[in-house]
């Protein structure tokens, strides 16, 4: 455990920002242990409080932008404007988390008064509330250094839950990381979060042994398929098993129709090279494949539109080697041509050609596994397809997905469109018409996850208001008297929560809401009004 | 793959009920298949027709009661009040997820319109609702045949959510599985669910091929540690794991103040052994933990209640067996002494003598790995602590539980109260209050689940309104245009479904909405109002 990490500038190859100790093993186990004992006192802040926490991180990050956006371009050359919009964004997420746990419907509380003559027998009391699931892991990602790593949507989420969090740092931004952590840690305790709420850790084995730790009930994770991978067997096989949240890998297919193709074919392929270049190509929404019917007559702008695409470095040697290595397998592929020759001109520091490839869609389903891997960077394939049937075919062949999207002529094609759709809400967790998938708007709507590979886990989302159900656990009291029951669950909902009382949507005390003799009997039809201010 | 089920009558110990063959391997596959191929028809089906399925599952089982009440009690021995009680409780389950069906807020629909002014980027028009996973693999109990069996909680809430079920029926009772997976198939075919919607599989090993088939999204599990362990692990273990949510084992603690022996200490010792004998001590919350002050003077009132207590037959030669081993075992651990004497007469069938232990809060924590394995069937522990701290540091030994109970007194031990009920909603998912936990009421607030190894997922519930949050994943819709998104999502709120839209509850069409500038921004002022009626 003497090793160390250190960022290297992609734009020169060269070290960036200081080297970072790995974390020893003991300090992993203290820091974890503390952010058990956290967990109650946090959870006992009050919403305002939990509130005021994300907001003063938030703030704390905006007053060091220069410094921050900076330290990221170094270690991670995406450039000063896609960073500074990405630290704007991170501090939406925060504030955004703030308001919403203000609101109070995220914790979902529901109230069921006693019904004496119910079946099969008297009921009790019963109140629901959702409640902190505990301490939470969280593994950063080297693609959006601020977005998706120590102050990013996983924890900002896990804090609104009121979660302690343990970041596990990426190995390619450590500096930055280990500043963002100063700032969020001052920040946190200057608003009186208790001590181990939150905590920065550096290392691999560090990770491994984070997510094994006893006091931690959940992870959020951002990487490979590889690395989640690994890390969700270490959570699954705990003797105590814990939900893993991972966002691992994702082809993003887009469908293009041939109405599509005659209506705006080139505004298609300008529109497609610019998504799937996009931060280097580095986005888990990079649209990696695209599906366009034979005879398309778009290999020139596609050709064209790559070639002037001015692509930055990737993050990291390692990202670079694998990049090469698999557009170069890629190319080599039988039935695949390349549309963009290589560059000639030397390329500086972990700088690459844009790749963009083409196959019928026959070949990709006879070369699935080779051709379906992910291949992060700015490279792309365009699957050629001759019928609506080789079409089916090859999407058949394609793993689950965050996002799918489609562009077509639904005047024309309403069939294949309407098939089609159904498809990508069956496959996919976003489902985009006659746009890209890159860019990822942070609302109460969004949903960014999708069956797996995308996710470990279709049911949660990482990004939006509801990633912050991953972190909460729902609690029942019965028969607790009104004094002794949580602020969230007294009769005169003194917090003001919107309620779900005997199957009624309402935010005001009990007493005011409308009797009903059973809430099961009432559901439908007491239900069916529930919400509407009018 | 030639074996075959039998069940046997617990009071006799004699055969009871027919032979029912292990499903084949290629049959399993056949089915499990063919759930997939039913899929997109079943999720298409109207939410009308989508209730009709279940109310006519409901009607059939109770069109069918004598004989089924006849057969389960042959094969269970649970008797014939219990098991009427069961069935009753089992038709207003489906009824129950009728009524949320068609209640529509469980479809969680949102809306973010688009908003051209956000930060850090313009923001696209956004949908989300929630759709089925797809096909759900069931694994039936054994203590309850009908509650958490073929037709039980996990069924109703699978297909309240639009998902095929192909049922693992439990050994124990394979008579009343085939039945009443004809009943339940035969309405469902009748009603028009797509074939392939529903099946009922036999055996272990067809189990394990069950929860590892390419065309299961997800499982439901209510049974043994050991047993849900394995099958967790299968599902986790898949190239492309799924989400597995077990109810494994749970042992209930339940605490008594000083304050409340005081105040009603008898009362309390015949509620408890009416509780933990219940069903002969064979429900997942019989409270198999009873801490209470050293020298509560209760050992006559406690012992007596036992003595006179009719326990019925345990269900099977196995767990008969188990019972008895486990219960020698701990009477006989050092430390451990017998309230009740075993009786003497000789029993008939799977009949045991209720098992009544005590020992010291400070041996509980010397021999916690021996004392704290669930005993199934009519057996308790009392634990007698001499303070605070005593109790305090049992309790630290004690895992995750389905419920925590306390029986105190408020006005003269408020801070004890204050500390147990911290206590309880950080390790329990239904936190009781001078009650037992034995009655499970099935509504909108009810909370079956808990931290491991209650269950293995404390984020979501198998009993209640919620349970059919397990079986949904999240889908969003970007700028697709109205005629194509699903009629959940529509402008014109066709179905009348409770709907955030910009942040605000509504059920009417969006036209009607009040604006906002930005769901983000306007998140806590609009949402402090949400779903207020006034």
């Amino acid at each position: 455990m003497s090793g160390f990490d250190q960022g290297t500038n992609p734009y020169t190859g060269e070290p960036a920002g200081p080297p970072v100790s790995h974390t020893p093993m003991e300090e992993i186990d203290r820091l974890a242990s503390a952010a058990g004992r956290a967990a109650p006192e946090l959870a006992a802040l009050t919403l305002e409080r939990r509130a005021q926490l994300l907001r003063s991180a938030a703030a704390a990050l905006e007053d060091a932008r220069d410094e921050l956006v900076e330290l990221a371009d170094a270690e991670t050359g995406l450039g000063s404007t896609r960073l500074g919009g990405e630290l704007t964004r991170t501090r939406l997420q925060l504030e955004m988390f703030a308001d919403v746990v203000l609101e109070g419907s995220f914790l979902e509380a529901v109230i069921d008064l006693p019904d004496p003559a119910a079946l099969p027998a008297p009921r009790p009391d019963l109140r629901r509330v959702l409640v902190p699931i505990g301490p939470v892991a969280v593994f950063s990602a080297s693609n959006f250094p601020f977005a998706f790593s120590v102050a990013g949507g996983d924890t900002a989420s896990a804090i609104a839950a009121g979660c302690p969090v343990v970041v596990k740092a990426h190995s390619g931004h450590p500096g930055l990381s280990v500043r963002c952590g100063q700032i969020v840690g001052a920040a946190l305790a200057d608003d009186g979060a208790p001590s181990g709420a939150f905590a920065v850790i550096h290392g691999t084995e560090g990770g491994r042994a984070l997510v094994q730790h006893r006091a931690i009930a959940a992870a959020g994770f951002t990487g490979s398929l590889g690395g989640g991978r690994a890390l969700f067997d270490l959570a699954a096989g705990r003797p105590d098993p814990i939900p893993f949240y991972g966002e691992l890998g994702s082809l993003n297919p887009t469908v293009v129709t041939p109405g599509a193709v005659a209506a705006r074919g080139e505004e298609i392929a300008r529109g497609f090279v610019s998504s799937f270049t996009l931060g280097a190509g580095q986005f888990c929404t990079k649209p990696g494949l695209l599906f366009i019917p034979k005879g398309h007559g778009l290999d020139d702008a596609l050709a064209s539109a790559a070639a002037e695409t001015e692509v930055g470095p990737l993050l990291n040697r390692r990202i670079r080697d694998a990049y090469v290595e698999m557009s170069e397998t890629l190319a080599a592929t039988p039935g695949v041509r390349s549309l963009l020759e290589p560059s000639t001109v030397e390329q500086s520091g972990f700088r690459v050609p844009p790749a963009l490839l083409a196959v019928s869609a026959t070949d990709l389903v006879d070369r699935a596994s080779t051709l379906l891997e992910e291949c992060f960077g700015p490279a792309a394939l365009i699957i050629e397809y001759g019928s609506t049937d080789e079409l089916d075919a090859a999407l058949d062949a394609v793993p689950g997905s965050l996002t799918a999207t489609l562009h077509a002529d639904p005047d024309t094609e309403p069939e294949l469109v309407r098939s089609l759709l159904d498809r990508f809400s069956a496959g996919a967790g976003r489902v985009i018409w006659a746009g890209w998938p890159t860019g990822v708007a942070v609302t109460w709507a969004q949903h960014h996850g999708g069956p797996w590979p995308a996710t470990t886990s279709s049911v949660h989302t990482s990004v939006g208001v509801t990633a912050v159900r991953r972190f909460l656990r729902p609690v029942s009291y019965q028969n607790v008297p009104d004094p002794l029951l949580p602020d969230t669950l007294r009769d005169a909902n003194p917090l003001g929560l919107p309620r779900r009382v005997n199957g009624v949507l309402h935010s005001g005390p009990i007493a005011l809401v409308p009797t009903e003799s059973s809430a099961i009997e009432s559901v439908a039809g007491s239900g069916r009004h529930a919400g509407n201010p009018a």
